[in-house]
This record gives structure tokens, C-alpha cells and sequence, in this order.
């Protein structure tokens, strides 16, 4: 199984939302990861995309980022989020689209402290897109621990 | 039927991620809502609260408590999440409980606002509790538009 497949047979088995969320992973590089949802089971009272289901979609691929990422570097520990922001700029009227992309050298620095002390935190950014648009800015400050 | 159920249904049939969170409206008395969610269906890989959902429980205390207020003010307009911020205080074990409050100083001069420009944002905070205490903190700016 390819590593997009295996991370979605994750979160749907362990985290069943994102299973009703009809989450799918469609692309990782090393350095960026993409979500897709489709919009009817999270749609909102205006037919767009509910701010929660955005919200879940954009966490998510800071997650797995993260947890492809590690899984990379042969290290397996818990990742979980500890703060976040976002902004909604534009409403989305289509299927949803995330994607999170981390920088090698803040991914180093961040490796570099979590060998040392068996837990480090970072910070990662996520766009969800609408054509060519950014239509919400998700920041996520996660730790990971042993 | 009562204000609380009337709100869930709307919730369960505009917002179909709500219902399959189980998300139950328990609680309004004009200036607090309170919202629960079953842990099972809203669980993550360390078997305790998904952030997403923590945050869609709290966006939407934030959301209801500005519907049912607007409503008793018989105003009926589009309430939309702008921005927000969230942090993960401690896991959440059990089944999630949130509460939202807007005090009737604030609330009165957004009314003030809205019913001059037709316009207006309002800022809210939501908590959701572990027992006695603040598992999750939510900070949630709404912007009511006609």
C-alpha cells in the first residue's frame, strides 16, 4: 500500500470523523500533504463549507504531515495539537482542498530538539483553496512526545 | 417544541456533520448555551477527543448562542464564523460538554451595531470542560450580515 493510502486507512480507523467527513489523502512529497473532502457531508446552513469540517480538514493535514514525516525518520511517538488559528477569507462552495507544507529547515531544527529531549513542538501552516483562491489560513502548533 | 430541541434540529438538518458528531443541544438560558457530544463517534487515535471536533462543538456553542439570541430579538440574519483561535488545555476523556456565554453589555451594543449598519461582528468565548476543569479554551469572532 502507497503512503497516501495507508495514512487514510488511519484516520479513518482511528479517528472515525474523518471517515463521516469522507476524508481523502491525495498527495505527499516529504515536505507537503494534501487533503480532499467532498463538500455534501460538510456542508453548512448557507450550502458552503462548515467552518468546523475546514477547521478538522486543515488540523489534519498538519497531522499527518507530521506522522508521514516522522515516519520518514524512523521515530514513532504521539503528535498532537496543542494550539490553532484560523481565518476564513472566502467561502467554500466546492469540494474542500488542504494542503500543509513544511520547511526541511524548521523540520530539522524541530527533528534535532525532539532527539534530544524525546519531545519537541512546531509550527505548521495549512491553506484550504477554492480555484486559485486561498479561502481559509490554518496555523497549528503541535507537540510530539514519546 | 422547546427552544434547545428547535436549535438541534436546525443543527442536525443544515449542519449534517453535527448529527453525526451526536451533538445535543442541553442547555439555554438567554445569555449561555450549553452543547454535548458522545466521545465514541468524536474519538482519536489516543482514544480521547479529536481536536476537530472539540473545535466543531465549540464554534457551533458560539453559532446557537447568536442564533437563539438574534432570535429573541426576532432578527433573522446569516451568522458566519470569521476567525478563531482554540487551545488544548487536556484531553478530554470522556463525553465533551461546551458552554458558551456572551454577556448582555457586549451582546447590546453588537445589537446597537447591527441594527444601524445592518452589520456587525461579535467576539465569543467558549469553554469545554473535563469534569471541574477548562479542558479546551475557544476564541471565535462572528460576523451577522443580511
Amino acid at each position: 500500500m502507497n503512503r497516501t493510502a495507508a495514512l487514510e486507512q488511519i484516520l479513518h480507523s482511528e479517528i472515525p470523523i474523518s471517515r463521516a467527513m469522507g476524508i481523502r489523502v491525495t498527495y505527499y512529497d516529504g515536505t507537503s500533504l494534501k487533503l480532499d473532502a467532498p463538500l455534501a457531508p460538510n456542508t453548512n446552513h448557507k450550502s458552503t463549507a462548515f467552518g468546523g469540517s475546514l477547521y478538522s480538514l486543515a488540523v489534519l493535514s498538519g497531522w499527518g504531515l507530521l506522522h508521514l514525516k516522522l515516519a520518514d525518520a524512523r521515530i514513532h511517538k504521539h503528535i498532537v495539537i496543542q494550539e490553532s488559528g484560523i481565518r476564513y477569507l472566502h467561502p467554500v462552495e466546492h469540494d474542500l482542498h488542504a494542503e500543509c507544507h513544511v520547511d526541511d529547515a524548521a523540520f530539522n531544527r524541530f527533528l534535532l530538539t525532539l532527539k534530544r529531549h524525546g519531545r519537541a513542538r512546531i509550527s505548521l501552516a495549512a491553506v484550504i483553496t477554492r480555484d486559485h483562491l486561498t479561502a481559509v489560513e490554518f496555523s497549528g502548533r503541535y507537540v510530539v512526545h514519546g
